[in-house]
């Protein structure tokens, strides 16, 4: 399984994926699962993926080949997109076409092949916008009502972004409460692990602003979650006993 | 949809469970799923149910009919079990059967007849024990090294269970931590609703410590509601600025 979140505040937008997939609990291993593309100035995408991986890695291979083999025939790339939600539309095509070319090769195997991919960026020094991609292609936008989107394990950590995050939310508040969320799915789902990829993207932006890998010795993250869990502690006794009456023992 | 908890400590157990139930977003309605079984001294049963109402109703249905009316042909029933491991295993069977003889008469219709239920309680003096009942009628038993069971939307809720409920955790603490993880599911999802029914049991008991209903006007929940988010936006304040470089707009 995986964990990812896009959260698209007024500063800008950050992508968070962990690394970890497993085909049964005796297979995990680390793969990276936010990628960013484009080599053109002016224009900064990223990709992070959940579901199958042999599909997910077809569909993100399918675009890199597009735009970086000579010879490729494709006309619409991510490098020439005109706007984020052309570049969307491409991204569904590859991940619609990588899935039907696996999943007619499965026959009757019953291997799941259901993949989604939350894909932001920025394109001509426009604001990011980000959108979450299904196995089908076609896509949803996040907007500022609810600036979020999570793909695979995402009822654990859902909560804490339901509660804490606004459009206004300052960028490094968004990546605090991200790993929040993070820390929450993974103490209650082995699926999700670390490391952390983390990345951020501005308005006008070639790069990311951040590119960080969050790993087991990151000190900030073992403190954040050392304090997070102290401070529900802290909240958790602060709260007066229920007043239903002391249970009686009869 | 439908959340329910038991959690079962030294001192006793909290069984907790919400009323909501749909059958799509267009016919929601309040049903209770924690009902208390039983008529005999020295014994308090309680069972929490998820899934297809109409399968879990049957269930309960046939438990009840067994022991209250007359001429009911079964010989063992929940009055008269002598442990609570035959106690969950007389509930086991009632739910195949419920559940075998539904899906009998749905042929296709691609009804969900899934269903699961939480049953505890204490028999004959002894400390309560707890359990889950799959829909096949196998089930799991509650333990210390995790004091906690739960069926229907779990995921939500589960985060703030991992992390404060241990075997030594008073009851009225339990009963906190469950009304926090009650609260964290119902905002982030419409299928699980207030009221809510709380109940204890305690060893020894014939009917239960506490048996209420936290209903919407139920001033001690929206405080711990209120308390609890501003404990955590708190908490957020408190937990250092990510180091890892304010993002650069290039």
């Amino acid at each position: 399984m995986t964990y990812c979140i896009g959260i698209l505040v007024r500063d800008g937008l950050v992508m968070m994926a962990d690394t970890r997939t497993n085909a049964g609990v005796d297979n995990i291993s680390t793969y990276r699962k936010l990628r960013v593309f484009g080599t053109q100035p002016g224009r900064c995408l990223a990709v992070s993926s959940a579901g199958s991986l042999s599909v997910t890695q077809a569909a993100v291979a399918k675009l890199t080949d597009a735009m970086t083999l000579p010879g490729a025939d494709e006309r619409d790339t991510l490098d020439n997109a005109p706007s984020m939600f052309r570049a969307a539309q491409l991204v569904g095509i590859a991940l619609r076409e990588a899935k039907s070319v696996i999943e007619a090769t499965i026959d009757n195997d019953k291997i799941a092949t259901g993949a989604s991919l939350l894909f932001g960026g920025s394109i001509g020094g426009r604001k990011p916008r980000l959108f979450l991609i299904y196995g089908s292609g076609n896509f949803i936008e996040c907007q500022s009502d609810t600036p979020f989107l999570q793909i695979g394990e995402h009822k654990y950590g859902k909560p804490i972004l339901d509660r804490q995050i606004t459009y206004d939310t300052p960028i490094a508040e968004a990546i605090k409460v991200g790993l929040i969320s993070f820390s929450s799915t993974m103490r209650s789902n082995l699926a999700v692990g670390l490391p952390i990829d983390l990345l951020t993207i501005e308005p006008g932006c070639s790069e990311p602003g951040l590119n960080h890998r969050i790993d087991h010795e990151d000190a900030y993250y073992r403190e954040l979650d050392d304090r997070w869990g102290a401070a529900l502690q802290a909240a958790q006794r602060e709260i007066p006993t229920p007043p239903y009456g002391p249970p009686q023992v009869i």
